[in-house]
């Protein structure tokens, strides 16, 4: 009987989540001639309810054409199974009779494939294949999807600074990122020179103060008359807690399935303007909340993230076969490689930005910073110096 | 002795305000050989203290790179001259033996180049070049300006609508535009079919109101599962008052030189996350602010709109020779046509969308709405269709 693939997609969409699904559907059309490939819909969900289109003889064009489709085409889920959970999603797959199980997503999905691996005692290949703006995956020297976002959000700050040169003030732009400061870094990557934007960079690893906030944006100010700020929605305080929980109201604090606050509606942004309008009275200040932009914005589609994203869907096909696993972009020193890792060198564990990529006394990047972003998301425009 | 050119860049920046000045330097470079060309910095403000950059002899390479950086590589100002403040400009005017004076700017640009001709009484020659992601000066089809900041929120709905399929809930996107729609109904404008966002348009020029905004929502969500919004900033209630004004406390409204309210800080977004949260208790809902981003984004300059605005300067040249007065982009059935009109016609005056770009009974773009917006801001990216 012909191999039964299921392929689901899981978490935040990306702008290239949907070039490893199709990566991966070609790659079995290709090695696997008579294969069966199911599309669940909403991640496990549709394996739970038996909801599934099917790949199996999609035609090539259609299939290109939804790879440069941002977001996730299968639909995806904020579900974490628990174990009754896990076991209704095995008893779906069997019923839909797979011999392999490709879950694209982030950590919470690599570590939903290793419980599903560790019940299903292997009757069923379970492959993680990655996906993530956050950047945070263990084992990766990046993520498909962290390039394209990294590419919109390197954009909108040296536009936003460009901005404020025209019209000086001080812009507070909160970017997506939990407990990984990658992408807040990535706002710097196009940085012109000492004195462009983003001039303070505000991550998740390390500790957040109102006050020393504070100081840092006056000190910019008479630096350079205008002060663009990047902060990432997870920064947190000294005591560990999430900066949010100590500036707004607790009935106002609300959490997702997984119990994780959610941290970047409006709520964040309102304390920072109250705390510059505190701290910094008659100064004019703006803060945007950048919310779901960079994760799937359609004009910043990043080539080699396309490229790299559907490679690691490809290659997934080929993890089955050898059993299951992790799929890993892995830096050699000269390209992307990829590489299989163990379910449980990834599942449920965060990656943190190195504290050497921003420098020890400033909230800029380090060079060791800069290098590792211009590597992966080198410069796209060539702007004028502006005349202010 | 050689004519003197002052050129001056006012009020919001966009992704092409700095092409309408390059275009006209080029133009007396090309036409009026040994003429002084000035950039006053941060408009009228610079001509009051004398603060200029040379533009007269600058390479043509050099100028066309800035002319490709978006917003205004002079500086802008809010600044809203009085009478004493209009001598100031005058005096700094005939100060630096300036002929004609070029201010690139909206319909408050306009209404200072206004005065300052009335008080001059045909000394200088007054020349308002236009410029507005809002697309609200009369005498215009549109605007320079107007066309990139379209294709940014085209795009982001586009966007954020895949998004909200793979993960489904109520988007809220507040949109610049304090007076005039256009922009907001431009995020429409790469609308797929009738099942895809944005699904509900809210513009300033049809009074808002929060139950039926509730009502709507919810009658969109029984019908797609999903609900995304675009909401312009200036929204207002049937009394005329803009929304915020009834939402926020009014300790915390502020306002700008022009008396005008500050509309697109957070606070109407904590409004519109309360509104939904108590008409639609446990639905997911993200309010999002795309603030500055859309009108100077360097990933969404569009072609059209920075050869039109490049050509509105060098057109603004010839106008001061022929005495001043404000260019216009007309449309001529075919395509867009230079004119030039009385300051008096366009000055203080604000464009709205007519309300027929709307349908009479849904907050959808009409036919004609639609075929405007086609017209303008072709769609630019083939998606595959999701398969939820």
């Amino acid at each position: 009987m012909a191999a039964t693939f299921v392929i689901a997609q899981g978490g935040g969409p990306t702008a290239v989540i949907n070039q490893t699904m199709v990566g991966a559907t070609i790659e079995i059309q290709r090695c696997h001639p008579g294969a069966r490939v199911l599309g669940a819909r909403h991640g496990v969900r549709g394996i739970r309810d038996g909801d599934y289109v099917d790949l199996s003889a999609m035609p090539e064009d259609q299939l290109r054409r939804i790879g440069a489709t941002p977001s996730a085409a299968l639909g995806s889920t904020r579900d974490k199974p628990d174990l009754a959970y896990c076991d209704q999603i095995l008893a779906g797959l069997k019923k839909a009779g797979a011999d392999s199980f490709i879950y694209i997503g982030g950590n919470d999905t690599a570590a939903t494939q290793q419980i599903l691996a560790k019940a299903a005692g292997g009757s069923i290949a379970f492959v993680h294949a990655p996906k993530t703006i956050d950047n945070d995956l263990v084992e990766n020297d990046h993520t498909p999807g962290f390039i394209s976002a990294a590419e919109f959000v390197a954009g909108a700050f040296l536009s936003v600074d460009l901005d404020f040169r025209a019209l000086p003030g001080v812009y507070v732009g909160i970017v997506m990122g939990r407990h990984a400061g990658f992408l807040t870094a990535a706002t710097a990557a196009w940085r012109q020179d000492d004195e462009s934007g983003p001039h303070l960079l505000y991550v998740p690893e390390r500790a957040f103060s109102v006050p020393r906030f504070i100081d840092d944006v006056r000190a910019t100010l008479s630096r350079h008359k205008r002060c663009v700020v990047a902060v990432s929605e997870g920064v947190s305080t000294e005591d560990g807690k999430p900066l949010i929980e100590s500036l707004v109201a607790p009935d106002r604090l609300e959490r997702d399935a997984h119990g994780n606050l959610k941290l970047s509606g409006g709520d964040l942004g309102i304390a920072f303007e109250q705390a510059l309008r505190d701290g910094l009275p008659g100064v004019r200040a703006r803060v945007d909340t950048l919310g779901y932009l960079p994760r799937g914005y359609i004009g910043a589609i990043n080539d080699t993230d396309s490229k790299e994203a559907f490679d690691a869907g490809a290659f997934a096909v080929d993890a089955a076969a050898r059993g299951g696993g992790s799929v890993a972009l892995q830096y050699d020193g000269k390209k992307t490689v990829m590489q299989l890792v163990p379910l449980s060198a990834v599942a449920g564990k965060t990656r943190h930005m190195p504290d050497d990529f921003l420098l020890p006394d400033a909230n800029l990047l380090s060079g060791k910073g800069t290098a590792y972003l211009k590597r992966l998301v080198p410069a796209k425009f060539e702007i004028g110096r502006p005349f202010v």
